[in-house]
């Protein structure tokens, strides 16, 4: 088997990126898979692993809950920053598993101490956008 | 006390961040006031920080002239890349406090040898449409 | 009052970073406030904003509760490497606020998709150092 | 002479600068030359150092040939996020030097275990621009 | 199947995770098992990853030779900073797979122009470590 | 003359290398010029285009004084992090140019606020290295 373990096209490979689909779209709805797609022209091994690694091996473990994972990628993707479109994806599946408006722009200030300002700024900008496209927002913030 | 620290609407913090509100209008004029104008639709606090800690507590510290500070400014945002909106902002800032165009570039180009060329280029093309805003140019450049 | 904002003599300012040590003592034990205390011989002002602002006025919020805090915290500084010395301070943390070892390394896991395995890695080992002297191990890890 | 080596108008310091340009004509085609032409109004000095010091000096070094160059520069860029632009003229530069797209994706595809997804999607997205403007596509890629 | 996927003991992730390790002792002898082996004491799902996704699924792909992979690696790992030991082990793979000490260092000089000077020499000091536990150097350095 | 700009030995490139090292000499003392003679034994051509072009090039320009370079350099490589050994390199540098222990810690704290609290620290604890070293102190510091 090890011959093929490269191959995308396999069976077991074909299975794995299924699961990691479903993982998906399960937290995430719409915009994790039409990154996927968007893929499908340019690098479709790329989105591949994106969907068997990143979604079906790794998010879909079961030692830390969905809440806790967004929790964790919020904060790196904050602190990588140029990271805004998968940013916006993660705003959007940390709504989907419970996640407040509240509770992400807080983590987004918490990030402030760590990873400085303008990471911090920039990010909430972009989940700014999330919210308002879900139509939600901070229960803090002022009326716009 | 201590209970209310947290509290951004207490009188304590209020008077912070008005105090860093003053100092960022000195340095900045409107740009900087702008950005936390539109941090009151989606981060409050987040807004509340950067007025009270960034410019009350930090910026007007006496141990380094707003020039100098400037300059450090220059130098960090730079080598963070990504922080493109916040550069432009400090750049403002930068020639309010009396630094010239050449004197920024200069900056920038020195950054390259430090942070890279990709990070120096961004920078310099962010300062080039601040000092377009501002009716300033570089005495080493040529007319477009 | 505003005139006195920067001065970290200050009663206010005192006061503000009395609470912080406090917030600090209760969640990271003696390895944070050490970092303070070394502080003193060079820059007892950066000491004084890490308590009195990162703790004080950000880690004390109620909107996210300490362990979410600590996994936001985590992902921030194993993307932003060379952490390594805060990192081991907030792994203790994480421990004393209630996340397990296995959380730990699996938070750490999870950054590797984002941030890219070698992150992960230094993350994972600097972790180990910390569990080695709290006595404590994952579940899923062999004997050594 | 060492007074003058600073002196970008320098007899010396032009023919490095032509040197380089050409040696950057070479590779790059127009994408190159136009950032340098930008920058004659707002720092011909960074300009002056991009063609005489990085394609000059560093770039027309015969220690690597220029498909290595370029492996390592896409490797570079893709790492350090927020460059898309120069990553867009050097993908251009790679297919000009016969790396084929196929590579090129390949080489992100390979970012990703070191640098992340985030940085690798965007580094596929912007080489996906790259490939449109030049007519050509990956072969693995199925046709939008 | 796929409720097992993210299982690292089933046998279809145990046989991943042995083409991983088999196509890591090819490039990297003993230096990178030996980061495995470590990952055992603290994060075995880390080491599993390391081997069957970064070796197994990703290096071994036919899209690029080794040679020009490991020119990737370097340029990712000396632009991020920080990753000086996933550095070694990747120099010492670079000369497994047939890189000279003199194209090594060409490629840490050529970064300095994209990630600047300080991450060049960081990765410079580095390789030169591993050159000397090889008991190799650049042809072009003066004798120590 | 293009044939042979990149070649390190030549008359033009030893004298803008000769000349580099009088402006390193001049700013820093022993500790740079001990990097360049480090290089000697692994990468000259690193070492040639770390004294010519970082230092004869653009370190040398009239357009910002040695102390608004030591400055802007302060912050790149605060913000950059990993960059401990040439930070202190630098800090030497910026006592030899003039900044007081004073101004360059608090040139660190001021960079917390964009680059975030790990590196300010990182970068302060370097600082006392090299003041120790100089036996210098911040006069705010206390005793040890």
């Amino acid at each position: 088997m090890s011959t093929a373990q490269h191959d995308i096209a396999s069976t077991g490979n074909l299975d794995r990126r299924n699961h990691g689909l479903d993982v998906l779209s399960t937290i995430d709805g719409h915009a994790g898979t039409a990154v996927i797609d968007a893929l499908a022209e340019i690098s479709p091994a790329l989105g591949h692993h994106v969907a068997a690694f990143a979604f079906g091996d790794i998010y879909d473990r079961p030692g830390l809950d969905a809440r806790s994972r967004q929790l964790v990628t919020i904060g790196i993707l904050t602190a990588l920053g140029g990271c805004e479109p998968q940013l916006k994806v993660h705003v959007g599946a940390a709504l989907n598993v419970g996640l407040t408006p509240d509770e992400i722009v807080e983590a987004m200030l918490h990030s402030a101490v760590y990873a400085g300002f303008p990471r911090a700024l920039n990010a909430t900008f972009a989940a700014k956008e999330v919210f308002e496209s879900h139509g939600v927002r901070p229960s803090a913030a002022s009326p716009s």
